[in-house]
C-alpha cells in the first residue's frame, strides 16, 4: 500500500467518538489538542523494537501493539495521570503487511479502549527491521503530578501486585497499567514510579532522585512460578513502586515491601543484605 | 554505557534556561507541561530510519540530527504554530556510540536553539539499525490553527521558497523550517501544508482534503541545479505551501504558484497538462 492508502486505513481503524479536547486527530500535519484550564499535560515516548523488545516468531501484532501502549499507559500511570491520547510511529520492513499491522492497532485499541485513549496521530515508513514508538498523553491536575524524587526517609515503601509476572510468562502476558489505582494516590505518594525495567533498578532510581537509601523487607509479592531473579529484575511487570508517609493509609492492592531510610542516594538493602540496581537495560 | 548514564549525558547535554510552561523535562517517567490560556498544543511524530532517510557513509550524525527535528518543526510551522519542546526516542545499533549520539544531539540543538525548542524527554534502547523517531510539541492561539482542508476555489497558491533544494543537494542541506513565515500566515491563509514529500503530492494531499483541484501555472521557483523532477517530486525542501485569497497581500517570501479551481477533489494541472500524485513515498 501507499502511504495515503496506509493513513486511510488507519484512520478507519482508530475511528471512535471524539475525545474531549481533541480538536483535529490523524490526517493533518500535527494533531490538535485544547487543554483544560487546571490541568498539566504529561507525555511520554517509549520504542518497541524487533530483536529486543519482541521476536517475530514469538510475538503475534496483537501482544505487540497491547504491550507497546501498556508502556505508554503505565509511565502516565506513575506520575498518577489519566491517560488521554496516543500517537504511533511505525517503521514496517517487508514481512510486516496489512494483516500484521491490522493486528497491532487491534491489540493497542483494545487496551486503550478500557481507558478511552484514543489514537490522535503517528508516523508511517518503511525499514528493514521493525520499530513502533509509542507517544503517551496524559493530563493530572496542575502541579499534583507524582514525581519519582519525593520520597522521605520513614515512608514506607509499596508495589500494586505480584513482581516477575511478564517474566515468568515468558513477556506473553498482556499487562493492563495502573491507572485506576495512580489516580487514587494522588496528594498521598511522596513518590511513585513504575516497574518496567525491574524492582531493584527502578527503586534504585526512585531512592536516588530522592536523595535517600532504602530497606526492603525481604519478603516480596511475587508472580505464581517467578524466581526471584525474575521479581526483583525481571521488568516489564508495569506494576506502581511508590511511597508513603507511615502514617497514611495506603489505597487498596497496595502491598508494603519496605521503607525509606536515610543513607547514600540509592543505596538498597533486600533482608538487610546489600542490593545491587541490576534489572533489565536495553543498552547492554 | 547503560542507560542511566546514556540519560545523564543527554540531560547535560539538552540543559538550557527552563522554558516558561515546562514544569519537568528528561528524568522522570513523563514529561510535564503547563499548557497556557487560550493556546491549543500542536503535536507531531517523525521517523528518521538508517537506511531510507539517511544512510550511515553518507550522513553525518550531526545532519541526521539537524534533519530530524526539521521534520518534525516543519509539520508545527504548517500549521501555523510556535515551535516549543520536542522528544526524542533513539534506537541506537553497535556502531553509534558516543561521539555519534554527540553529534546528533548537537545538530538536533543547533536547530532548535534558533527557535527556542527544549529536548523535554524521550526514549533510548538498542536496535539492528538506528531509528530516531522524533515528536515536536507547538502551540497555537486556540483555534487559529492553519489546516489542510480550507482552499476554496479562487485561492491563489504560493510556496514559500525555491523548490527541489534538498534533492538537488542530495539531501545534505540543513533545511530550517519556515516557522517565522508560518506566524504570518495566521489569520490569512486559507490551507497550509508543508513540503515534505514533494509538491505534487503535498499539493494533492490538501486539494483531496479541501475538496477542490489546482491549475499550476507551469512556471516554479527551483533551486539552482534542481531538475523539474526534483522541483515536483524531490521532497524534503521544507517550505510551506499555502492557498490565500485572491484579495489578500501575501506575506513577504511567498511565491504564486497556481489558482485553486473546482473540479474532482486533487486534480492537478501544470501548465494545463495533467499532474500526478507522485512524490517521495517511504512505503513504496
Amino acid at each position: 500500500m501507499k502511504e495515503d492508502d496506509w493513513i486511510a486505513a488507519i484512520r478507519k481503524w482508530t475511528a471512535a467518538r471524539p475525545a474531549a479536547a481533541l480538536v483535529a486527530g490523524i490526517g493533518d500535519d500535527c494533531a490538535i489538542l485544547r487543554p483544560r484550564r487546571g490541568e498539566d499535560l504529561l507525555i511520554t515516548t517509549d520504542f518497541l523494537i524487533e530483536g529486543v523488545h519482541f521476536r517475530r516468531p514469538r510475538s503475534s501484532s496483537y501482544l505487540a501493539g497491547w504491550r507497546a501502549l501498556a508502556r505508554g499507559l503505565s509511565d502516565i500511570a506513575a506520575m498518577g495521570g489519566r491517560a488521554r491520547f496516543a500517537l504511533l510511529s511505525l517503521a514496517l520492513p517487508p514481512w510486516a503487511g496489512r494483516a500484521w499491522v491490522r493486528g497491532f492497532y487491534q491489540g493497542l485499541q483494545d487496551l486503550g479502549r478500557q481507558f478511552g485513549v484514543r489514537i490522535i496521530g503517528g508516523d508511517l515508513t518503511r525499514a528493514a527491521t521493525l520499530a513502533a514508538d509509542i507517544v503517551a498523553v496524559g493530563a493530572v491536575p496542575s502541579g499534583r503530578a507524582l514525581r519519582r524524587a519525593g520520597a522521605r526517609p520513614g515512608d514506607l515503601i509499596f508495589v500494586s501486585g505480584p513482581l516477575g509476572r511478564a517474566a515468568a510468562a515468558g513477556y506473553r502476558d498482556l499487562p493492563v497499567p495502573r491507572l485506576a489505582l495512580a489516580a487514587k494516590l494522588l496528594g498521598k505518594a511522596t513518590a511513585c514510579i513504575d516497574l518496567s525495567d525491574g524492582l531493584a533498578i527502578d527503586l534504585h532510581r526512585l531512592c536516588r532522585d530522592s536523595g535517600v537509601a532504602a530497606a526492603l523487607d525481604g519478603i516480596l509479592p511475587s508472580a505464581p512460578g517467578a524466581t526471584l531473579d525474575q521479581a526483583l529484575g525481571g521488568g516489564e511487570d508495569y506494576e506502581l513502586l511508590c511511597t508513603l508517609p507511615p502514617h497514611r493509609k495506603p489505597p487498596q492492592g497496595l502491598v508494603r515491601v519496605g521503607v525509606i531510610v536515610p543513607g547514600p542516594a540509592g543505596k538498597m538493602t533486600f533482608g538487610r543484605i546489600r542490593l545491587r540496581p541490576a534489572g533489565w537495560d536495553p543498552l547492554r
